[in-house]
Parts: C-alpha cells; structure tokens; sequence
C-alpha cells in the first residue's frame, strides 16, 4: 500500500527517476510486506526558484549516479579486451585488488604479470549482477564461470568465481576475487 | 535535496520505519549526487479507516520483512554451535547450497558429511553483510575469514571465503559459497 | 493510477471517512479510465491547531452528513408502519410531494386522504437505491415493485414504480413519484 | 475546509480535470459539511517518468470517460431525429429496454412497431439530468414532459415521465421508462 | 527540520516564488528553532485547471505585491530628488505624515512648507530597511543618519532618524517620523 | 489560493504551531495577493521514528522560540518596575543600548544614571508591537507615548517614542531608542 512522493528539482532525465523509483520500490518493499501492484511512487519536480534550502534556492540539479553495476561491467570488458588504458580510466587511485590467496596488486600491469604464470587465457561468462547501496558507496557483486586456456595448452571451462566491486564516487574503490580455479585445477 | 514522503497505514514498528528510511536514503542517493544531509524522508502515517484502495479499506499493516542480513546471521551462528534443527527452520523447503567445485546439497547433513573428509573443524568471522534488494527477494553477501583444524590436526586459519545468500518470504533459498581453501591448502 | 490525499481536521467518524474516500474513488473513476486497483485514497488528519485558513484555527471538525439514501430509508419505513409524525420528522418546512397526474400535496395527512379512494393497502418492495451529489442537496432515485389491494379488495403486485427524493441540510425537500399503476389497473 | 490533492499522470484535458475536481468537490461535501469555499481541490501532474506502480512506470494518461449524462443526451437526440443507425452506436450489446407494464425490448426497432398502436409522435423535453456513480457504471436519470399526437390525432403534451440509463464502458447497457400516459389518457 | 510545501497556481515570477520562499524559512524559523540548513520549502505550481476552490476553477494567478521595502526606498528616493509628483504617486489617498513634535501633514508640499523654517537642506542615509507582515498590510521601518545645511548656513550631519511607514494594497498610507534633531540642535 | 503544508516533528505546541500559521500566512500574502480566506496552512506531523534527514532520524522536536515582541514587553515590565535583576535577565552578554543623541550604554545602572539629571521619572504606553523576522533575529519595533515628571517637578505626558529591539537565540541583543524629549520640552 505504501505511497511515496519524491519531489526533485527539475531537469533529472527519465532514466534517472525511473531507476530511482524502482530502487525505491525495492528498498521499501524488502522492507515491509507490500503487494508489488500497490507500491506506488511518484516524483514531483519543481523548478529552481521553487525550491529553497537554508535560505537558498538552487540552479541546477546535482548530477546523475553511473549505474554502479554497469561501470563494473564496462571496465570488465575493457579487461577483458585487455584494453588497460580505458579499463584505468575506471579506476579509483587508491584502486586495489584482492585476488585468491589474498594476493593484493594496485595495478592492472601488475595483474598481468600475476597471471602469466596462472594461465595462457582466461574469459568470464557473468550470471549475475547485484548492487548494494550503502551511505557512501554501492558494492556490487558479480558472479559467474570462468574459462580459459592453462600454461599446458588445456582448455578449463565452468569455473566458478566471484568478483566484488566498491564503486564510490563514479570510480572503481576496490575488487575482490573469489573463485574455485585451485579447487577445480589443483594449485 | 530530495524530499521524500512516505504515506504509510500506521502500526509499523519504530524499526520498520526508520529501516525503511535509511533505505530509501541510500536508494536515492545511489541514483543521484544527493548531499546526504539534504536528503529528507517523512513517513506519514494513516488510520486504517484512512487508506483505501480499489474500494477497500484496509484493517491493519502488514506484515514486516525480517532483516535478511539478520536472518542469515542468525543461520550461520546456528550452524556454528551445530544446532541443526534451528538451522534448518530458516532453510525454504526447496533450498539448495553450492560449496567449492560447484557440489550442490540440499540438507545440512549432507553437508556436515560432505565436511568430514575435508577438516576436523572450521569456523568463520565476517567482515562485513550486504544486502541487496531485489524485487522478489533479497541477497545478502557476507565475506570474511575461515579458521579451522584439519583432518591432519594442524590449524589453519584466515583463509577468505564469501557467502551469498537469497532470501524470499523470509527463508533463506539458497546459499553459494567460494573460497581460498584450496588455493591455501591444496584441494 | 490516481492517489488522492485528503486533508480533513481529525474528529471525523471512520464511517464518514471510508463513505468519503468511496464517493472520491466513485468520482475519479466516473471521469478517467483509472483500474480500481490502482485509485488509492488517503485521508491525512490534522489536528485542530495543525490547520488554519484565512488567518484562523478551527476547533473542531463540522458534522457529518447523514447518509441521503438512509435517510429516504428511513422515511419511507415510517410511512410504510404508517408512523405519520415519525415521518413528518424527517421532512423540511417547505416539503412538496408530487404524484402520478402530476398531484401535488405538502401533507402526509393530505396523501393518505388522497390514497382512500384509490386502494385499500399499499407496500413498496425496493431494487435499488441511487444518490447524485449536487452542490447543495443530494438526489435520492429508488425503484421497486408496488403490491397492495385495491378497493374492490383484489391484491395487486408486481407493479413498478420510482421514487425521487431531494435531501439538503439532513431533510427531504420533495418526493416524485412515477408508477405503472394507471398503467396496469387502468386510471 | 478540506484540502484534496490528486496526483494524475499528465496528459488529461482541461475539462477531465475541471470536472473531476467538481465531482470530488461534491463527494466530500455530501459526506462532511464543509463550507464550499473552504474546499480546495488540486491536482498535480507527474510525467510518465515519474510515475511507478507494481515496479512500472506508466507511458501514457488513460482514456478519459465520456460524461454519462452527455452520452445519454445524445442517444436521446438520435431517437428524437429517429436516426436509429446513430441511435444503435450508443448501445451496448446487451441493451435492454423497459417501458411502462414492464414491457421489454431488445431492439430500437421493436420499439418503433411497439409504439405505432400507441401515439402517432411524442417528443421529450427534460428537466434535469442527475449521475449516480458507481463501482462499474454510472446511472442517468432524466425526468420532464412528454407531448406528441395520439392515434385518435388529438395533441398530448405536459405528462409526465422519468428515464433512467445504466451507463457501463461508454455505452448505455440499460433503459427504464416511467411515465404518466396511462394516468392521463386511459390505458 | 521542517519541510514546507506550498501549493500555487502556475504563473508567479520566479523572482516572488523566492521572495515567498525566504519569507516563510524566516517566519518558520522566528517560531521554532529550526536549523536553517534543515529548513526546506517546495512550491508546487499547478495549472489553472487542476485548481479548484468552491466548486470554481481559477483562469490565472493573482498579482504579485510589490516588496515593500522596495516601494518606500523608490518614494524616499523621489523625496531626495525633489520630485513631488513622482513621490504623491505612492501614496494613498488618505496618506498621513507625522514628524517630531506630533505634526501631522497631508500634502508633500505642505511638508516642504513647514520644512523651510527649519533647514536649508536634509539628505538621509539608511541603515537598514525592516519589513513586519500584518494581516492587511506591511509595515516597513528605515533608520540611519540626517545631514544637511540649518537655515544658519552650517551643515549638520550624523543625526539619527527613524521612518515608519505602513504599505497597504501596494501605496503608502503613513509615514511616522522620529529624530535626534532637536536634541542635536536645539529645538 | 495558495495552500501551505508543513510537515514538523511532533511535539511542537498548540501556540508553536498556530503562530507558525498565522506567520506563514502573513508572508505568503506579503508576497502575493492571496484572499485571506482562501490561504490555508496545515500542518502535519510525524513521530520521530517517521523523519529522517542525512541518514539520522530524530529524537524530539527542538525548542520553540519566545515570541520576540513577548519578551520585549517582559523585559520593559520589568523596567518599568524598576526590577534591574530581573530585567538584566532578558540581556545578551554583549547587550547595548543607544538613546537620543546616540549615546551608548550597556549596563541597565548607567541608564538609571543617565537619567537622573533628565527626569524624574517616566513610564511609557504602547501603541503597537511589530516583528520583522530575519535569517537569525527577530527584530521588535514599538512606539507609543512617554509621560513623566521632569526635574523641575512638572509632569510632562504625550511625548513620541519608538525602540528598536534586535532579538537574538531568546535575548535582546541591542535596543535603540527616538524620541521627541527634546523637540517638545527642549534638551
């Protein structure tokens, strides 16, 4: 049942409020038992001389959030088209990565040089996307197979991992990997 | 500066509410570049003889959403002290767990015998929960360290591993783990 | 889709609330295409040092209208039991009644005067009672069957007849009447 | 003193809003007797990215009904005009037709042959049309004089009669004729 | 805390919608201790169909008062330039002025009359203009320093004054008038 | 026309809360030409667990602000009655006073020193209290009649008067003083 009127300054373009609106459904509905069919949302948006806080009114509204989940998945295929200079653009400059065996690297360089003795290739099929507001930031977790090709020539296949990303501020914080390659392989 | 307003039938505990406004804060502000503290969220609260939909008035709230985050907690310290019947009171009857080499169990028995052969004892610590809320159900992820016995006598411990979890109707349906066991210790 | 939110000083009974919220979701409906489902009412109450026009508070909510249906309900049971200042309570000072023939009398006394040489008993069985909200009265329409005996003392039934009722200010301002009596029995 | 807001998606017409702000206006003030100048009725208009229900949002205002009692009026002046193709698109499939002696028809063309032995002409002129909303449908009464020409080709006029119209989806599902002829002129 | 959201029909300035806005924070804020960074207002304009007040839909706002602060500089400015007939313009016509001593004039002319005796030339400077809102109209205050030339030829400065004008229906309808004069200079 | 909703804290008191809507209403009809009766002020009210801003909800609503013009007239009362304790009382640390001839005291005793050798003794009435709100004071104007005794033992009554008071969190900051003393009995 539960109603809710957001009231925005105008100018937030329709994606924005309609990916606010079902993020809003979902937090309130995770919440309390409500039919989807009757959570309603509305946004109101008034103009910049109808809107005044502390005494002051505003211009403009603030900027739009990147989709957390799809700046993770475009500095993915930018790795995995092993295209280091744009998949750095995505990057936070305190980036760090956490890899199995709690291996921690802060470059992409330096990933590629950690793999090399790993495997020949290796390729990620995604299942999953999930995103997870916090006051800060939003972790987003992705999960899904991995295959490639070992030092030895072998082909491996249906691996399973899980990759988890801090996105604040529109920039990659960190990653965290998990996956069953040295279960799967042997170390 | 978003102003969000929450018409709600009233009865919802204190908690239910301020959850849901923390919620819906960071829903908000995971979408737009909102300063946090001109984020505002009123819940007003009506009458049952106040709120009408499709003709009908409504007698009461509904139900609250346990916290998932919460609800897996509480599994995973029955599952430490080896309770097994309260463990499995917050299992969905179709409930399916994914361990390391992607074997799949639906009872904890199996669990605890799949375990067996593989260490004498483990325990786990969490770093940290999040929830992610979809429009069905609920996944948390929760990471942290493993410490344990081997089946040689020998401890181990601080060996990552992550769970995920989905929630529906306040039961958990499944859970998936990864982590480093074998990376660390050789499969 | 429409959400209604009402602003009412609080006192008012949940019975004229939920009338009120029903009416609306008549009204809104009667005018756009809107699914029952999704027409949501609200009732927001303030107390009475929460809401001021023109400068002044109120103390306390004004009365609630009697329902008009029940009303001509009522009415028309104490005519039925022949309950003749019962009746009369519920009409205003200017009441006029008009019949078949286009009669007109302001009497009760006068109408059972006039009933005598027509027939010997009369009762009225009701289909359906309808209201139309005006400005400043609402209309009252019912309809039923008529039986009875006539003064040669055979029963007659089934015949049709309407009624029209004006209510304002909680009192019936005229009564009209169509039947098939000439109809059926002849004039 | 009520204050009533109505949230609309944007796109209805002036007149749907004029009208369903009249409707609600008489609603609440048959319900509570609140001063007519102290009842506000606003509506705020939302753009279809600003809307959500059940997770949706909404591309476009739904159709607006068509005034009961105009829909009526027309049907009325297509008999008038005896244009019954015209006549016939009013009606809904299951149109049924009751005059007085409780004669029904089905078809406007019955009703022709039904009243040739009756009066050679007759035209209606109308006092006043009231709307009764409800749940699916809306009803029209609309009561005045009757007059036309008898077979014998002597000139009626001046009698009584009411009809009243179930109005459902933009159609008229049912008529119900009450009238004095048979008062006035003898079966 | 608080959060204001006004109702307007569409068509005020933007430069009223602000004025609006910073009167109500201020009267908010000289009633309960609410920090100004937490104190919201909204408007919300609607169109002149989606208004309803009394059963009547408005055509088009009312007009904006002028701020009168504003209005007094503009008469105190046309005084200073010695522009009579620009100066009567902003007066009403039942306009009084009281000067020290209790003197009360009419006419502008009649006050460079009873002026003359006394200096050869004032000219005011202004400290600060202060609006306070009544019911009916604005009652501005201005204060700050006389200079000018006594009828001795000797200039005089620093004297303090204060003005007290009351706005009504956007003309001046009095001016009350304290100084230090007569205690500077003697009577 | 324009309709003011206002959504506080509960807690607030009946005066807090009907003063807060004669205020607003005074401001919104500075500002536009709005009917009286038809400016309306509600305001509604959440519990604390039904508010949030930044992420916190809050406790309890904060303090309600002494009307200003109240607490002028409390602290002349206690002038008048010569209660310095008491009136000092009403003063900011940094209070200071300006009296005609722009001398400046800041101690209530130098005041009384200051007029010994100018009167015997003086009361004053009022005629009017105005308050203008600004950003983080209320300022208080009121003028009216001084009489008293002079030196020489004569009464003297009548004389113009106006004060300027600057209110600041519940103090008086500053009080400045016009008069015509010396235009009507000379310095």
């Amino acid at each position: 049942m539960p109603y809710i009127q957001v009231t925005l300054i105008e100018g937030y373009s329709d994606t924005a409020r309609i990916r606010m609106s079902e993020r809003i459904t979902r937090a309130v509905r995770a919440t309390i038992a409500a039919p989807l069919e009757g959570t309603v949302v509305a946004i109101n948006e008034v103009g910049p001389s109808s809107w005044m806080r502390g005494g002051k009114s505003f211009r403009s509204p603030g900027p739009e959030m990147p989709e957390a989940a799809q700046l993770v998945r475009d500095f993915l295929t930018a790795m995995q088209e092993r295209d280091l200079p744009r998949a750095e653009g995505f990057l936070a400059e305190d980036f760090v990565m956490e890899f199995p065996g709690a291996v921690r690297m802060r470059k992409l360089a330096e990933l590629i040089e950690w793999a090399k003795p790993r495997y020949k290739a290796v390729a990620k099929t995604y299942e999953r996307f999930d995103e997870s507001f916090g006051d800060d930031a939003t972790v987003v977790y992705c999960y899904g197979k991995l295959s490639g090709e070992g030092l030895d020539g072998k082909a491996f296949s249906n691996i399973r991992f899980i990759d988890r990303f801090t996105v604040r501020n529109g920039k990659l914080a960190d990653q965290t990997v998990w996956n069953d390659l040295a279960e799967v392989r042997g170390k």
